[in-house]
């Protein structure tokens, strides 16, 4: 089979690979969409370290194409969705309410991390009963495939950010994932949603997923402004949703007192993050700092997938461009380098 | 000044009294709209025991009049909404959380219960600074008074709930509360909001307000219906919005193992309220019961009326019926005998 | 191998069984102690249905006989506690944040309900890895085999009670479950414990275990004498231990607005379990009624083993008898009809 | 009347001031017994800004000497305990929970900050019904005024810890705030104490205090000796309770994936705070950071002393030295230059 993979740090390209087998629990995906993510990127720059033809990709939906013996409840044919997080269900962190830190650190994180990723024509599913979730009929794959990372990291932005019925978010940065925090937060009842972007096709495109106002961190200043529209308390929640120290200082900045910072960035650089001493109430503002990694599992994939079948959010127009999977490494290259005001990049295989 | 008084159990009529003068941390408010609740029937009705010349009503928004010494914040003119209850705060159940219950259970609900109610042209305000709302401009003052209780308790109803993202929620009932905590479940992320309702007028609005099923009591089996609709598996939250033993146990019956029984009805009659015990799986499913009064405060009131001024819902869909203060015996009887498909009655001064 | 069963309804004895082999992720545990817990009487009484030949018990300890191709951290001769929960991780409850509803309500609960016990020579554990744990060193056998049920249990009880720090516990019966439920209480920091229980064997243990005051209510009125206690308010949470409608009604009214009633009972009789309306709150005072099924998994096991090894707490106190397994029907008859002052059975292979 | 005064940055003194006099809410108490507290000393050496003959402390108990007109709950004579910090209780972020920061960032640390302190002759408190607790017979003065700050702050660290029962705690520090961080772990249900130290006489009172094992920082890399003694894991949870950023990111580095870093530390200098990049997991190994400032009030001093009165921990072992009030300048002194091994400096009058 053809694999999109990392060939090494700053090469990629396609490769043929053989297909993978299923253990007794897991499953094979035949490939039906995939979309590229920024920590494909990443990865490809070193993010995590060298790889050797490591396949790429971590959202995916596609049809069953083998299942291992002990797999109960899929069957070939099957039109499912796996999430970008593929614990191992039962050790010790997800026991402890973790999942995704399950095995260690991230350790959930398998496709192309531990394992090969999706960007290829079949993939590997680990404990598939409890990973993959059938797609129901009325929702389309590339409105699917977003629940793999998109939705599940963005939401989870807004569930950790203990948002107050009629509360107040500030979302800042209004990437794809930032831009399903914005959705997430207005989806668990906040009452203001700031979303802070300076890129014109975001901003227009933060809007529509449910900010009520955009603060341009070029034109004014974030603090500034977020207290302004928040009658000088600071907001509720804020979340950072870039991964840069500068944009987590001032979300600890426009935090209340009480409220709660939610990271959803990935930080790829330097020793620290760090907390601004006074703002932070010098330790003693009661301002809380979550953190995650995108949740994954078939229930967490079954009930964003009935977020799409009841219509409360459309993912599919953060869809800039489409490619085939010939196309892989065009498609990656506009990715990769930000090119064409490119949000989501969908590939069909 | 006029008031419209429970003149004993079972008898109303307008009065004359003297207008209320404000202690030094209270405000006395001049009253411009008001909506009739069905707690006032059951006042009305002897629900609380026996009060004479007592006057009715807890939901109003008028401006302020006259301020005590101590007051900060608010001004004679200012337009205000003030929530049916009106908490002691620093009292011992406000410190431990939950100021509703101040000075002893449900004793955060004074109007028309401790003291005089809203039916009239001023009423008296306990503790301005912390318990009045200032209403915001694009909000008129027939939208802000649903914040008072309906808003505040029906959304109630679903921030008991702990509603997953994407979860599965029953309302059972649709009167003005059971449709608010529809609105609310749709506001707080639920994936499949399911309406229990008979009646076709509330059918419609509940779907209006997010539901999206209608299950007709009165036509299928309301626990075989939500199963179905739940793959078998029940709701993560019920929600009852009537205050009914049967309703109550069919909530109990619906919910899943690990879910929420959010219960928002109150119980006027009997001497239990019963746990069906088998779907309680033996006291041992894990299974939730929550309950809950009407949270009150200036801040959850400021919250709900952001609510307003950023369109998150629109209550005054409930509104059927609009009466001046001088037809208040006429309003309070198609109220009270639920005349005219009735949903709520809006009093204007 | 030997095995101690449940003929049929009302009937129990030895009988010889074959020695169970393990799937790929199980593992066989020789039997080194076990302890005969209520609920054995109620299998036998008829309380989970007919059954034949069904080998009891879900409390023990042992060592690794066999495991399964896939279990990696376990190996034979391991000294292993087993919970008496043993999940389906991976499932969707267990997904969701309730290992014990896996497969379905109460789904966890397998030993001697959806398979053989452990009251054998071996015993069968399913997904090793994920539900044994290793006892440590320094604890016995006899203690080890108390966090299968007693503690895990009992804690709960205290864990869902959403006790503040200094705050006031009210401990419906002193049973074995209720013994460690008083001193989870104590152990969760609870600032005064009251114990209700009025054998005097028991009234000793629960001081033991941390009960500050004891009430005897075959002597004074519970509910009364507990609100003497806390000052007119009533418990912050009571935990109901006993499994009685009129326990539970007790529980409802000593709890305070804003408290917690949690459920750790198991009621094997009638329609309903009964709230009691007025006390309730009419369905507003903010009560909440927490229940739940005993905690299993590897995680839990660990913990409560820490607690053991830390010297937390001695749960050997409750052993009143001792038997070998030769001697089981005796050991059991004294167990169920409760003769003896009995409390806890230990079982030694 | 006498007070013990910060006369400028750097400078104290004794001085006469007049007797404070109580608005219509308010309490003047007389001081029977105080502590000096470390933020005395930040405060002199101009860690709140310039300050010109205010009177220092927030540690005290007393007599009731006069109360305002609408205070209910108080007479003269009573023997009383007031929290460190006394909110506004109906401001806005009381309302959201978070009391101790009423009336802005850390509003409810008014004395010796925004008002006169405690250490003089008479001091002042507001809103008297909401803050002062009366001491029950049982419980000493010295003991009492543990409560108002050391017990508070210490076991704060614990509750903000989310402690599972039987997990992993560390506690940085063995300070008195950290003393009463360890014993609040102890309290709280975990099953290993950590407590880091390297002075002796500390470390004796943090075994005395619950800590099951001792790491010096001297002699020993923390964080490698936490993994040792947790099996590789981390912590569940981490309290920091020096406030020096090296401490700080020690914390975050000892916590597993999924567990919560506690923070009580003051940081009094630096721009930043910093979190250690790589062993925060790259901002997605959700590792929680959790803040406060002590909390007061009746309710918490209540509870507080009720935990005094059943002995579940005595505080007192950690006065060192004993004053009277007219040697307050040389008791400041041992207090501020860390004299003779001080631990806390009880003042009498």
């Amino acid at each position: 089979m053809k694999a999109f993979v990392m060939k090494e740090i700053g090469r990629v390209g396609l490769l043929d690979k053989p297909t993978p087998r299923p253990g007794p629990l897991d499953a094979i995906v035949r490939t039906a969409a995939a979309l590229i993510c920024t920590s494909d990127s990443h990865t490809v720059a070193g993010g995590i370290g060298p790889r050797e033809d490591l396949t790429l990709g971590h959202e995916a939906v596609g049809t069953v194409h083998e299942v291992g013996s002990e797999v109960r409840d899929f069957r070939p044919g099957d039109r499912v969705l796996v999430g970008a997080i593929t614990p191992d269900w039962g050790d010790a962190a997800s026991q402890n309410g973790f999942p995704s830190q399950s095995g260690g650190p991230l350790g959930g994180f398998k496709f192309a991390n531990s394992k090969d990723g999706v960007f290829a024509e079949y993939f590997h599913v680990n404990h598939a009963d409890a990973n993959l979730a059938k797609i129901p009929d009325g929702v389309s794959d590339e409105a699917a495939v977003y629940c793999a990372d998109m939705l599940s990291t963005g939401f989870m932005g807004a569930e950790h950010g203990d948002i107050p019925m009629g509360g107040t978010v500030a979302v800042l940065a209004q990437g794809p994932v930032g831009l399903m925090a914005t959705a997430g937060a207005r989806l668990l009842g906040a009452g203001l949603v700031i979303g802070v972007e300076s890129v014109p096709a975001r901003q227009k495109l933060a809007r529509a997923y449910g900010a009520d106002e955009i603060v341009d961190f070029t034109k004014e200043d974030v603090v500034e402004r977020v207290l302004e529209l928040t009658g000088g308390q600071g907001v509720d929640t804020a979340i950072e949703a870039l991964g840069a120290d500068a944009t987590f200082q001032t979300a600890v900045k426009v935090v209340k007192p009480g409220g709660t910072v939610s990271n959803v960035g990935y930080y790829g650089e330097g020793e620290f993050v760090r907390i601004p001493r006074v703002e932070w109430g010098v330790g003693m503002a009661d301002k809380t700092i979550a953190s995650g990694l995108c949740p994954g599992g078939r229930l967490r994939m079954e009930r964003l997938l009935r977020m799409l079948e009841t219509k409360r959010v459309d993912p599919t127009r953060m869809t800039t461009h489409r490619f085939s999977f010939d196309e892989m490494e065009r498609a990656f290259e506009v990715a990769d380098k930000k090119l064409e005001d490119v949000v989501k990049v969908l590939i069909t295989f």
